[in-house]
């Protein structure tokens, strides 16, 4: 806002929009990356846990819950240095105001969307071990994904890229954005 | 989702994000338009309140606090036929179930994002009596709106429309939109 240098990167979206793919093009650029979900899968590593998708997610809730709904941007923030930093996975406006506390460099939110058909289908081709099994378990997940804000940060995103066609013309919106970012 | 026909297309974005020109696009088209804020008008009216903005604005929160969140959802839906038709003003998601279950038609729903500074600078440019004075005001106003679950049928539209460069560029990326859901 203030036109300040971008440091960091904040990567946002529902299940299923393509967020991976933004994640690719940033990596193509060398730019350093940090996903929340290493930070959970760390944890999860420590206290012996079973690293099943659906078992990692509840885990990530069940510390959300008890610890406090930051504790995976805490954990991330805290390994932030003063590289350009794509960080993987902000979920609501509770993070966003961690990572606003813990860097002087300026932050910029980019958002994907894809319609929830689209990432109803995507889901289910993944064939994760948590892929919904029906249209109204996945709106349940979207609805507990969102509880926490989700839809506040990507409804106030700075960049929102539709990912609804090829994979070409994302990736095309994909540059367009980071070329924007980085001459900011 | 089923691939019914749409009979109903409902707007939703944050404030300043563009919704007025997809309304123009739609217009152009012939498509039949209801607004929401419309209803609140007429009901505003014949309580005899003075008509600024802001009062507007207060008035359909007080109603939608006093009667129930879907009040003018209900108000615009009971007006409703079976031609197609462009509802102005989605706001959340209890807004959405009402429509459903009061129109058998295909329900679409699309969202108009721009990054909250273009937001902010469109609604001063704007000039209205409730235009935020400060990019704080502008914060708040956002939170108020998103408090209702703005955010959620946002991330859940089944269309994104981003409006952050050119107007050309927008009327495209609506004219994209409507055939596709004209063709549907």
């Amino acid at each position: 806002m203030t036109g300040e240098k971008i440091g960091l990167i904040l990567l946002t979206g529902m299940p299923g929009s393509g967020k991976e793919e933004f994640v690719k093009v940033c990596a193509k650029r060398g730019i350093r990356m940090l996903r929340m979900g290493d930070f959970v899968r760390a944890e999860a590593a420590k206290q012996g846990l079973k690293m099943t998708d659906a078992e990692i997610g509840g885990f990530a809730q069940k510390m959300r819950e008890e610890i406090g709904f930051d504790v995976w941007a805490r954990r991330t923030a805290e390994a932030l240095d003063d590289r350009l930093t794509l960080v993987d996975g902000l979920r609501g406006r509770a993070e966003l105001q961690l990572f606003r506390s813990h860097t002087k460099a300026g932050i910029t939110v980019v958002a994907i969307h894809s319609s929830p058909r689209m990432r109803y289908q995507r889901l289910q081709s993944r064939g994760r071990s948590d892929a919904p099994k029906t249209f109204e378990e996945f709106e349940q997940r979207d609805l507990r994904e969102l509880r926490w804000g989700l839809g506040d940060v990507i409804a106030r995103a700075d960049h929102v890229i539709v990912n609804e066609s090829t994979l070409e013309e994302f990736v095309k919106g994909a540059e367009a954005v980071l070329d924007e970012i980085v001459k900011a």
